[in-house]
């Protein structure tokens, strides 16, 4: 019987994950069941809000087990199928376990066409990454022609992606990033308007204020913590702010603390949301199809930093959490 | 030339307003021109929220100027008139100046009609208090029959009210209030199913979940501050946060800290939003219609405090802050 390798979460992290928290390991695989079928994974995706299902608790997907296979969205091979649509050699996108091989159920699998966009891609900018940017900004941001639209964590996967589909929209884009290469990154190679390095500004609120003169219309929000702080001195009436991401306090063991938004949302009356993109799945493939067009009339770009190796999987992850990537990051298999 | 009484601001208070920071004064009453009326205040309203604009500070209404006569919203009568929709007689309510008679642009009034209801009724259930309570509460929150919601302030005037619209619209609805007086009239008096009294609970969090044993759907927020922190543990997946106050931080000089809200609105897809009923301008007349319908049908009910002659205007507001009414206050001239 074929073995496959495959990585565990041994340890819940206490706060940073490291290296000691995974496992290998090798397992059998067995043969595909009837309406199953057998991939080779190709490019594993690895993402923030993986940390998340490293805890204990309840969130919007649940969390990982322990000593059991760690999973993301990952882009494979068909080797063999027991299902009338899926045939060896198609290309297929979904949430997989972290195996080089795997027996799975074929209906919870997505086709991808490898001659439309390299295979990577439908891990980010046509996959959630670009599915996250797109439907959060069009669908909580709503964003009107004209208005100011402030990116936080603007240098990576998604926040490029928010900034580049708003300047399409029509929008005033200021990104907020940690380094000047960054800044200039977003600005030279995404087209951002303005760029703030949050690192080396004084005082966030009044440099928000300075590129955003307008104020802000659309927040959003990658980062959370004390730029999200900043941001909320500059919002103008009726502003939305798309709650999609808080990598800055992922790690801390105690909750948070910040300034109590209320008293500025009702001065600006001002909306506030969280989302993850499942809540949009009846939206994700006319976001894909959006995107897709996008990216073929040149009007999408995208980074994305490619580790190789199985092996490498869980130090890609580890890799996020010092901003190591640049754009969307994928282990190649 | 008639002369009429006006109350006018003469310091912005410090903390806590006093009788000091008014001033009485007369002033001639020209005559309406083209498009005006004049008119003679009979029922004044005095709200909390007058005490934002006595300070110098921009917020969601622009600041009294000094020496200048404070407005709020009055019920008046039509003495003359130059305007076509309106004539001697009718009763009008509009944003008004604090003086016995005025001259004013009739397109800022609206008509309401002595047989419907009493007068007093425009300045509470039919005016601010009821449409704020009916407009924040359908069109922020969204309510869906058999939801959970839970009202913070909900012996106040506003939270009184959303609680039995709640009840009107099939909600199981609970109410936080700060006496067990309280706590029994919202459920004797306004239909509330539940009640907690947040001076006597030992952990608000856990009483909370232990009244409302299905999640928090749509919290309707007059407080803010800790209480809020103790629902965030609460909500359910799509909630709605309705930011209609935060009477708790109003007082406090530094900017109010508190659990970081964005990490629990990405765990729950949630939604926080603050308004003002300025914002639903266009939904009042249809508000007004439905609260007068359920109060015609003995649906709603409200309590009212009202106070007699224009010059205990002021000291009708500084009892305010005392909580000498129960209900909206009221002062008939």
């Amino acid at each position: 019987m074929k073995e496959t390798k495959t990585i565990l979460l041994k340890n819940r992290p206490k706060g940073r994950p490291e290296m000691a928290d995974f496992k290998f390991d090798t397992e059998s695989v067995q043969d595909p069941g009837d309406g199953e079928v057998l991939v080779k994974a190709l490019y594993v995706s690895v993402d923030p809000y993986l940390r998340g299902r490293m805890n204990d608790s309840p969130s919007y997907i649940p969390p990982f087990e322990l000593n059991k296979p760690i999973t993301s969205i990952i882009i494979a091979e068909v080797i063999e199928s027991k299902h009338d649509e899926f045939k060896k050699g198609d290309h297929v996108s979904g949430m997989m376990a972290w195996k080089e091989q795997q027996v799975i159920k074929a209906n919870g699998l997505i086709k991808v066409d490898k001659d439309k966009a390299q295979l990577s891609a439908y891990l980010g900018i046509l996959g959630m990454t670009g599915l996250t940017a797109y439907l959060g900004l069009t669908e909580i941001g709503r964003p009107k022609k004209g208005e100011t639209l402030l990116v936080s964590g603007a240098a990576g996967a998604v926040g490029s992606t928010v900034g580049q589909i708003g300047k399409i929209m029509g929008l005033k884009v200021v990104g907020i990033a940690g380094t000047d290469e960054k800044v200039e990154m977003i600005k030279n190679d995404f087209g951002f308007d303005k760029g703030i390095n949050y690192n080396t500004a004084e005082n966030m609120t009044e440099d928000i204020k300075k590129t955003c003169p307008d104020g802000v219309d659309i927040y959003f929000d990658n980062v959370g913590g004390e730029i999200s702080e900043a941001v909320l001195f500059n919002i103008n009436k009726f502003s939305r702010t798309v709650v999609c991401g808080a990598i800055s306090v992922y790690n801390e063991t105690s909750l948070p603390q910040s300034t109590s938004v209320q008293p500025f949302l009702i001065k600006k009356s001002s909306l506030m949301q969280g989302f993850v993109i499942s809540d949009f799945a009846d939206k994700h493939a006319e976001g894909v199809q959006k995107l897709a067009e996008w990216l073929k009339e040149g009007k999408l770009t995208y980074t994305e930093t490619v580790k190789e190796g199985f092996k490498n999987i869980p130090q890609a992850f580890l890799d996020l959490f010092d901003g190591k990537n640049k754009g969307k990051m994928v282990v190649k298999v």
